[in-house]
């Protein structure tokens, strides 16, 4: 197929991901090889239990427990780093870096946390890292931000990219069942974890929509620096009204420019529902990137699972290969030299919201919320307050309040006056609207 | 902001792509260069006219008449031709590869007809020629198919490919006007040519599907090796009784693997509403791409205007900039040289179908159409036919008639049956129905 050396790479975990990393190799050889130049051959295989059967392994493959092995074999020239989490993953990097490899990684939280820093030794070492498994799996989000689109300056990202919570959000809508079941359906599934903490409340996709922002706005953001609220106290009942009013309700994630500042954000928004983002249903991920040059260009697709996301690190393996990624990370390197831009204060948010308030079932409560909502300036659009089903289990009615435009600030000032209100029970909803 | 010389270029062509360039560069000179690691400098402009005023072209830009001066200039690396049309560009192609010049183009037409040729040119005087902008504008689905996705075998391409079509098709159905009438209003608002004929006939959808083909599917195909049907034969009837039933009519380029063969082509067709493709309006492009790892990835955007194409444009100017244009193409290269896949016989095409018979209305006419397709095999699945309108024109009956899966090869025999009825008048409309 070629004249070229084989690639020899070493794999860092054999789980979901590696394993169909290994299964692509194994069966698209051929093709892969003609695709790189040359034959990406895996040498070693790093896990924590070496006497477990590994299928789509080629013989002669060492299986080890022993990350050492892969640090002090000169012949290993790049290692797919794909075991999840911080810990010990960034240790393995900082070694595999010192001792002169390049790396291709799937591993979100460590990019997110360890990103600057080990982009910086990598720069450093003259070493690369690829990391286009990192965020929405197999839609090649990170190729379009940092190649693609370089022509344009990114005036906003708008993206779903927590196929867990999606995938329960559209559950409940569709199955008229509650939070908490969809839940459970959404582990046994494997959808969800066991433990589901990152995804729904927000982490998974706040982390992934700040990798995307440095990349596309070439600004340095932590997740202090923005809103981020979960999904994990939606009601049915707020899916099912904003499906009236002709929106769904999707955990979206938002960096936009707004004069100059970035406006970030990660919140169940309510979303028009004629709208592409409206309509990712399930698992998938979906990334509108609007461009001063290009428009709007959508991406969609699987955001996880095993062969999507091993399609993700395979198009970073090759990129190696080719020799494309030397020239890619150089520029992400110039990138994040950039100025960053100022973040705008949470307070400055201006949108239309959705209040869901659950309240006392008695007279004068709507005077007490709406006289709280009119003296700090917040304009009512509509309200809704249906009769209280008799089954409902905590017996309190529901009141939908839709606003006019108005600012995140003027409600964290009304925040503290509602609180005060005797008629306010359990947690309220405060919801954006999408423009 | 880099050490590296300016990239000194030639722009061919100053019209609506060309002058897209020239204001992206002269308004995100900083960024670009940053991105592409140096300056990239417009040295010399090609135009048909040199005395009418050039808007964002630097002080000391030569603006010329004669390709020549280009042809003969050392200083000149890099060629954006962005003359539309095969001739005189492939002239001009020929003489900048001899004189050792890589190239950037937009030109679809040329690519489609003399690219397979032209790549083999380069090759031997090692120059490159990046062409994102020849299919569907701003949307990065050439580096998708070649870079991004090449951890897969690709199954299917289905796509919206002529933003002209798209946005009859939509305003058709949205203003409840005929053929005729919204082809007058996307010739006042610039969508479509004063011709037409490439457009609305699937021409240039088709030259697009076999670039994306050769690419995604390492397969030489041309446009008589599949069927091609435009939207020119469309009446609102076609529209509205789709969407009745559930779909919209698209302009659908299909490329599909079918055991070890593929199935390739362009026509109306009716696609299900909840469909993305469906949701693709106006003169956006959409490409869904399955890959054996990555499932389905779906690119949406802008397929055609000045900044969208000019966006393409940058991307392969940037990535030329960078070097990630030569082993691009060295992979584009190897890939035509994988055998191709044999092209499945257009008698063959096995779909559900939506027959609409232009129909004498008088009796019997049923029971003669339906005894030609029973007889030909063909399964009738359900049929229409309204109360024909006091007022339409040529006062026939429409017939509608939606089918079972059959095959192409079947309506084939069965069309010269139909073609001596007496009770058949005018342009009748076969349009497959989408899985």
């Amino acid at each position: 197929m070629t004249n070229s050396a084989p690639l020899n790479i070493a794999l860092i975990g054999f789980g979901t991901v590696g394993s169909g990393v290994a299964r692509i190799l194994d069966t698209q050889a051929a093709a892969i090889a003609s695709r790189a130049g040359r034959e990406i051959r895996i040498r070693r295989v790093v896990v924590r239990d070496a006497s477990k059967p590994r299928p789509f392994l080629p013989a002669g493959v060492n299986v080890t427990t022993d990350i050492a092995e892969v640090v002090n074999d000169p012949d290993i020239q790049l290692v797919a780093q794909l075991v999840g989490g911080v810990d010990p993953a960034y240790g393995y990097m900082k070694q595999f870096l010192a001792a002169g490899k390049d790396i291709v990684t799937a591993n979100k939280a460590l990019i997110y946390t360890h990103g600057a820093e080990l982009f910086q030794l990598a720069a450093e070492q003259g070493r690369t890292i690829g990391f286009e498994a990192a965020v929405a799996g197999g839609i090649p989000i990170i190729s379009a931000v940092t190649q693609a689109l370089t022509g344009n300056r990114i005036l906003s990202l708008e993206a779903i990219l927590n196929g867990t919570s999606n995938f329960i959000l559209t559950r409940m809508l569709d199955d008229k069942h509650s939070y908490g079941d969809v839940l459970k359906e959404a582990q046994a599934l494997g959808y969800a974890e066991a433990d589901p903490a990152m995804d729904v409340d927000g982490t998974d996709a706040a982390q992934k929509l700040v990798i995307l922002t440095r990349l596309a706005f070439s600004t340095s953001v932590a997740l202090n620096d923005f809103v981020r609220q979960g999904i994990d106290n939606l009601e049915l009942l707020d899916l099912q009204v904003a499906d009236d009013l002709g929106y769904k309700i999707k955990l979206l994630a938002t960096a936009r420019l707004n004069d100059g500042r970035l406006e970030l954000s990660v919140q169940p928004t309510l979303i028009r529902k004629d709208r592409a983002i409206a309509q990712t249903s399930g698992a998938n991920n979906i990334v509108a990137v609007e461009g001063d040059a290009v428009g709007m260009v959508t991406f969609s697709g699987a955001g996880a699972g095993q062969l999507p996301t091993a399609s993700a690190v395979m198009a970073d393996l090759i990129d190696y290969a080719t020799g494309r990624t030397a020239v890619t990370f150089q520029s992400i390197l110039r990138s994040a030299q950039q100025p960053s831009l100022p973040i705008q204060s949470p307070d400055e948010l201006t949108r239309r919201y959705y209040l869901r308030l659950n309240v006392d079932d008695r007279p004068h409560v709507l005077a007490d919320i709406t006289d709280v909502l009119g003296r700090n300036e917040i304009s009512i659009s509509s309200v809704r307050q249906d009769e209280t089903p008799e089954d409902r289990a905590d017996g309190d009615a529901r009141l939908v309040i839709m606003t006019h435009r108005t600012n995140e600030g003027r409600f964290r000032a009304a925040d503290a006056e509602l609180e005060k209100l005797a008629c306010l029970r359990g947690t309220s909803i405060r919801l954006p609207v999408a423009e």
